[in-house]
């Protein structure tokens, strides 16, 4: 991929592509935009990471809570976003058994009462044992280290949607 | 409408309500929900506002960078979202003639290359002349000004917004 395509997009055409780089918050990568142009995918990646950290805490909890739950209604009901219904896939969570679907139902409402946003982890690179697992434990974190692990996830899930983009068909881009 | 029930509400319900009082940007409402309890409508705005103007310069033009233009191919293609389809429409943007629509695509264009974010305008308070005669204006202004009257715009619409999903059926909210 060509970073020098990304630096000549206008900024629809950058919101178009990379708008849900971080889940449902299009206004991030709008403003990224402004820092053009960018060296590489890294330059581009740390930019999404500075917008998030330079947020007052209300926006990095607002943020979060622009996420899905894992394995919750939107994937019953298919109206989780395109990049998120590839990473809840790839973590098996649409085959989990009425039990185990339950279950995460169960500790997500109780992770979201705690923390007041939603329990937010780079599913793809987990299995569904794994998601409950983390899950179970980090319900227990203080808030304010849960908050700064939460964002570490989104910053995650960003990285790996950035490189499938820029790894994606030139022709896209 | 019942400021209690605006007050109990959770994130999810909040977003699901109140997610495009900025258009685009339910980071915004989800960020604002970390505010409660609101004594008002107005300390509600209010909340919107000091959101928008705590952003950096970058994140306020991100902000913009989420607005469709007026009279432009999302209006022609239906891809709108509910709130500005009715805005538009108000304007009277929908029964444009070919010459008129012409004339605010070259417009909004010229207004994009030179501030990098797209024509905004509380378009349901005025017709089809004054949003021409109003984009031609702003095409001058200074780009510091400018930014301020537009955020300015953003603003009202949300205003606008609240007020009518305040106003609204109360079994909604």
């Amino acid at each position: 991929m060509d970073v020098e395509k990304v630096n000549a997009m206008d900024f629809g055409d950058f919101v178009a592509v990379f708008g849900n780089v971080i889940e449902r918050c299009p206004l991030i990568a709008a403003a990224v935009w402004s820092q053009r142009p960018f060296s590489d995918v890294d330059d581009l990646d740390k930019r999404f990471c500075a917008f998030i950290d330079a947020l007052p805490q209300s926006g990095q909890e607002g943020v979060l809570r622009c996420h899905p739950d894992l394995a919750g209604r939107e994937l019953q009901q298919g109206t989780l976003t395109a990049e998120s219904q590839r990473e809840q896939s790839a973590a098996g969570l649409q085959s989990l058994s009425a039990d185990e679907r339950r279950r995460l139902a169960q500790l997500n409402a109780q992770y979201r009462a705690r923390f007041g946003f939603p329990f937010v982890l780079a599913a793809r690179l987990r299995d569904p044992a794994a998601v409950a697992s983390e899950l179970e434990r980090r319900l227990h974190s203080p808030p304010a280290q849960e908050l700064r692990t939460a964002l570490g996830e989104v910053k995650t899930i960003g990285r790996l949607r950035l490189a499938d983009l820029l790894r994606a068909d030139p022709a896209r881009l």
